[in-house]
């Protein structure tokens, strides 16, 4: 293991510029993690661990030393660094003990057939598009397709928010038009889910078989969207000035299809 | 409007504890909302606003002059602040252009009767706090009960997540064993959402008319909680390894308990 003693120190750097510089991991194909937790997931999912940063000199307990070791054994470069030192390199105010930085994820941008999908049409907030992906996993969801102006996938709040998920979730990234293309090819209807005159209520609709498209936390879907969309939705509430926070309405969606499509018991 | 120039006001130096202390905001029977859409919402609600500050000296919009000079005319005092010193009193490193104080709800501790309930039992994320609470206010549930260890439901961070329905939501504050106790005496089964042996999936029980506690995010539902509850109950996933975020979990829960009543169409 290598300590990191220097502010200047390149793979500090790295690490710092991986958490803040969308750009960058977009060119070196890396993103970072923080966390046991994420790096136990990333271990398991078999993606390719490239540098992990410790902090502090302090032995590890025994779990997080196998851990560790793992990443190691795969080719993963060791660093530790003491806290003011480490600190540099992490997003949050009070980082855990650990970063790493991993391969990203391939974002495809052809649809494989899949029974159902949730399209994310400019949702910025990091924390909701971590979440939603995270239930997508649990739910065990075919295809997350992001669209048109939604969070970095990569940026280190969705990744905190995914716990995991961002390794096992199928993640696609086209225009909200092609998509919608793509899935009536496959025969999909589309829904899209809007507070609108008209839009059916979801207690009402079958959602076993179909794509839901879901909007910005601010806009909802752009009128284009909506116009190629099927069928309009809406998740029934108790009155009119109430709203769902964006990440539990899409979970509620996903629910509901999966659970109309059997695969929940 | 007064203009604040000194850091050491006393109106700022109130405002900025609020945010940051949670027993002065007990003593006070006060807390700190910030931006527009919390002040409509209050103003909306009745609640008494004490004090409203503004960002810069520059003339705010036709609608938001509205919502000040009501929150005025009930008594409210207006002062405003350069950026620099208006940061000082808000929570948040980009602050919306306007905070306000206003009496803090109450937490009731006598349960009237209800159809239904949700009980948290240590959820400590104000995040999740705050969007449990939104989305039990936006599918009209009877009452949300915040048992030992919660987030307190007046730091800025919850009621940033509730959007608002913080001021509408009926909020109790029992130990789990009081509340189980006192919604047994209704006749109402308590089911616990835990990952155990034995817990019933959520699709193979009518939640119509009950009241479902979920733990903490970390370690769920205490084993003394667990031994009073009637049942354990799961969310059906698609895998072993995923989980949910507890807000999530906390939303749908409310969702199949709401639908199950016939509150939603």
């Amino acid at each position: 293991m290598i300590q990191i003693e220097s502010r200047q120190n390149n793979t500090l750097r790295h690490l710092a510029r991986l958490a803040r510089d969308k750009k960058y991991r977009r060119t070196t194909g890396e993103m970072v993690c923080e966390g046991e937790k994420l790096l136990a997931e990333a271990l398991a999912s078999g993606v390719k661990i490239k540098t992990l940063l410790l902090r502090g000199s302090g032995k590890p307990d025994p779990v997080f030393q196998s851990l560790c070791s793992r990443a190691e054994a795969q080719g993963a470069g060791l660093f530790s660094a003491e806290p003011h030192i480490f600190a540099l390199a992490s997003d949050v105010e009070t980082p855990q003990g650990v970063l790493f930085s991993c391969e990203s994820p391939v974002l495809q941008t052809a649809l494989p057939p899949v029974r159902s999908a949730l399209l994310l049409d400019g949702v910025q907030d990091p924390g909701n598009v971590g979440t939603i992906l995270r239930t997508a996993d649990a739910f065990g969801l075919a295809a997350v397709i992001l669209c048109e102006g939604c969070a970095d996938p990569t940026a280190p709040k969705v990744l905190r928010g995914t716990m995991g998920a961002i390794f096992r979730q199928p993640l696609y990234q086209l225009s909200a038009a092609c998509a919608i293309e793509q899935l009536h090819c496959q025969g999909l209807p589309v829904y899209a889910a809007a507070l609108r005159a008209g839009s059916i209520p979801v207690t009402q609709i079958s959602l076993g078989s179909c794509a839901v498209i879901i909007g910005s936390e601010g806009h909802g879907i752009s009128e284009q969207t909506l116009a190629l969309c099927d069928q309009k939705i809406i998740i029934p509430m108790a009155g009119t000035a109430e709203s769902l926070n964006a990440g539990v309405a899409a979970s509620l969606l996903i629910w509901e299809m999966q659970r109309a499509a059997g695969s929940l018991h």
